[in-house]
């Protein structure tokens, strides 16, 4: 497969495609325009076309998309169709939230293995999963083919934390300690931050107050 | 004040030019140029130029911005300036997460308020908050100009608890459940999907896999 170079806004706009045809499919939908994908989006038509067009199109000139084919092909294109091994290190408030979240394993990603460094948590179960040493973190991932790893510790703990998940191999690390992390590549880096979203959400009530 | 309609991810950026003025202003810099700004972002320095001129421009030609007063101003941009009360409704693992998590103090967002409808849980103290029975949340967020509510309850409540804050008065609902809400205008509403970086992070792995 020619690895063509596709937007990130488009990969992005991917898995709200998906989401958008897995609540159609629940309405009964079996087929739907380009306009059903887009409505919800705020993405024109033409953009969810071309978006689609770089994987190879699947629509129907005049007949729009099979709900369930697509789905297929966008959770292989995002790589969902197969279980992904994920360490998660910090077992505090958020990082015990996250192992228990629900939309993690409804996409196949399965938090196998937690990690922390207080005495008073190691050997804890928590959602099925011991709570070990993050001392041992790095062979246990090394054997296990861990492939992401999730930061969930303290801001300051977070880089050294990177740092190893690095060393034990991960492709990808997800941070959700309050402050940026980086490593060198190829490793690939995604700092969540959940004060964006509240700081829109300000941003407009603030315009709103003016 | 002229109400400019503001491209929505020109506001997004707000908050990432903000962070990294205030990484910047850590490393001990006064004075930062657009490219400073732009490097760690991946947005090339015209389009921060073009970002910050919808609010006035800030830089001064061949001088560049000055961080501290930037950041001020960014920040009364986005309106956090000010103190704004939050009550969260779901006192799960995710919620109480979110009531601990030190980004939003930082931002002066103040969860102020905690509601839930199981009777084991109502009366705890949880940061300081205590858990209050969901039935009293409509007059206690009234009474309170509540402006902001936080949704962290099963998928399956998220809808009825989205429509009681809009009836309780609140501007703005920040839904966390693994489910999509809608409430009628005025009411901002944003779906956070915790599962989307993750599903990112998948896309690159496959990639790079195939």
């Amino acid at each position: 497969m020619a690895k063509t170079l596709i937007p990130e806004a488009t990969v992005k706009r991917l898995s709200l495609y998906l989401r958008c045809l897995e609540r159609l499919r629940e309405d009964g939908r079996k087929v739907v325009s380009s306009t059903d994908l887009s409505c919800h989006l705020q993405t024109r038509d033409a953009q969810v076309r071309k978006d689609l067009a770089y994987f190879g199109g699947f629509g129907k000139r005049g007949l729009g998309y099979e709900v369930e084919p697509l789905i297929s092909e966008l959770k292989s294109i995002l790589g969902l169709d197969r279980t992904r091994k994920i360490a998660l290190v910090g077992a505090g408030k958020l990082g015990l939230a996250l192992v228990a979240y629900p939309g993690f394993k409804r996409r196949n990603f399965r938090i196998s293995r937690v990690f922390d460094n207080a005495a008073r948590k190691i050997g804890r179960l928590w959602e099925g999963v011991e709570i070990q040493d993050v001392e041992l973190s790095d062979r246990v991932m090394k054997k296990e083919h861990i492939e992401i790893g999730i930061i969930a510790t303290p801001g300051e703990d977070a880089q050294g934390v990177a740092e190893r998940l690095a060393k034990a191999g991960v492709k990808a690390i997800l941070n959700f300690a309050p402050t940026r992390i980086s490593v060198s590549e190829p490793v690939i880096v995604k700092n969540v931050d959940l004060t964006l979203e509240l700081e829109n959400v300000s941003y407009h009530l603030n315009r709103a107050d003016v």
